[in-house]
């Protein structure tokens, strides 16, 4: 995959990125580098995150609402300025509060599968 | 290195989390990970980073105040949710707005000095 956009220095607004869907209700805008990704995510009022598992690891942090992780049948509801670090191939599933929530995704590597999917948008 | 605190699932507050000292006047809480890290980074009003490059590859957003980054000599001045990618060895540079700045820095593969910095506090 041609992904020689990200050798270059690149400064965006996020507002001006095409969203894609992630699931119903969660929408993300990506920003790929070579090594690692961003992904600042929108969850609508109640939307939920089925149980999944990716090999990439991934961190984060909470910059709105309520976003609780779930890993292990344990529920860590994460408020504004809380960070996580996911390694790779833990199964997680997530949900926010009533009131959505704003979060930043971090990917390494990067999730060839969205940017696969954020291109076909194109 | 020892950095086998990354490979279980980590869930933080970064007002938790020790900050250290970047350069006068700019602190980082880091969020360590395997592949890659998070380093919350607040900049006093008028603080300012000098010139340096690393191999990381750098990626971020701001988060409050305003950030530039200054590269191949033009001054990026990003305001929040704006975001940005550096590839590892691009020489850089930062100032803030006289408000100060709060900054999520994104570093993928983790930055070894500064895990080695921030555990030499302890």
């Amino acid at each position: 995959m041609d992904n020689s956009a990200a050798v270059q220095p690149r400064f965006i607004r996020f507002d001006d990125v095409r969203p894609f869907l992630l699931t119903d209700g969660v929408s993300g805008r990506p920003l790929f580098g070579a090594l690692g990704m961003l992904n600042l995510i929108e969850f609508e009022p109640g939307a939920t995150v089925p149980p999944h598992s990716h090999p990439h690891e991934q961190l984060g942090i909470v910059l709105r609402g309520m976003q609780a992780l779930v890993v292990d049948g344990e529920a860590h509801e994460l408020l504004p300025m809380a960070g996580y670090v996911l390694p790779g191939g833990v199964e997680h599933s997530a949900y926010c509060g009533p009131e959505g929530a704003l979060v930043l995704d971090v990917f390494a590597p990067v999730r060839e599968d969205y940017l696969e999917r954020w291109r076909a948008d194109e």
